[in-house]
């Protein structure tokens, strides 16, 4: 019943509690004036390197790519548990568009791209001080380049199902 | 004809005429000894920034990640065609998995993520004066860090189809 009613709230406000960097709400409480990120994407988020690739079916259809700060590539890489004060991990979605290229090479249709964004980019941003009650990590989501106004405890509800490995369902694509 | 005769090409080699970075031969002659990029993978490649996401489905079945260095992010970002010479786009592919983490936080199966390295790692090397042949680009591809012996003119047979766009199938995802 829980998960029923998470994903649930997942495919109406348009997140996703899985594949990458699941829910990602907006403010440190519901409703307020500012995103833990503030008004603005971080500066350069999209030049961050890349973590790993996902995609959702169903509601969500679309196919993302897992990005991560600095921070957050050196602890992948590294393996390291948990995840220092600043570590940014990014989620950016796009559509998964049937490819028409690719499928006139093959002869039939089996290509997908990236098309136009899609389901917001989310932010898992830690501060373990900042964001206790919420396993260290503040949540984020930006739509058309503002932020979202998404319950950050509703996000936790999924991440605290991975627990193990600090919240973060990602890992890193080899 | 021509087209089926390739993707069935493609599909024997593991490779892709399509989604990103098709097809991405290895030698400049068939089967000569060395790679267009020698035979070690370009030094920091998995660093690179991203360009797009894409996946193909059928015999390929992956989910892969294009990446770009300097050169071609520039030139993606600027809309600059040609690609000048030194651009490198590299299409990195895994096993396109189920995700079990988040099909249990939405109830039902949905989510996949990047698994194991697959279909190699693939690049095009722009040099306009030693692959003019080729439309100035030269393929490679390594599989387990080995490159591997495929025909430059196989690969180009598919990119040629794309001579408007300088040969180059990815598009920068925004």
């Amino acid at each position: 019943m829980r998960n029923a009613r998470i994903a649930k709230l997942a495919a109406a406000v348009g997140l996703c509690a899985t594949a990458a960097m699941p829910f990602a709400a907006g403010w440190a409480n519901d409703g307020a004036a500012s995103s833990v990120l503030g008004d603005k994407l971080p500066p350069g988020y999209r030049d961050w390197r890349l973590i790993s690739v996902a995609r959702e079916e169903g509601k969500l259809n679309d196919i993302r790519a897992i990005l991560g700060n600095d921070m957050a590539i050196k602890a992948f890489r590294d393996g390291t548990l948990p995840f220092q004060n600043g570590t940014i991990i990014a989620r950016v979605g796009w559509s998964d568009d049937s490819f028409p290229d690719g499928n006139r090479s093959f002869g039939h249709p089996q290509s997908f791209v990236s098309g136009h964004p899609k389901n917001g980019v989310q932010f898992m941003v830690k501060d373990s001080a900042k964001y206790a009650s919420t396993g260290g990590w503040g949540f984020a989501q930006f739509d058309g380049g503002k932020p979202t106004a998404v319950v950050q405890n509703t996000c936790f509800s999924c991440h605290e199902t991975v627990k193990t490995r600090d919240f973060v369902f990602a890992r890193y694509a080899s």
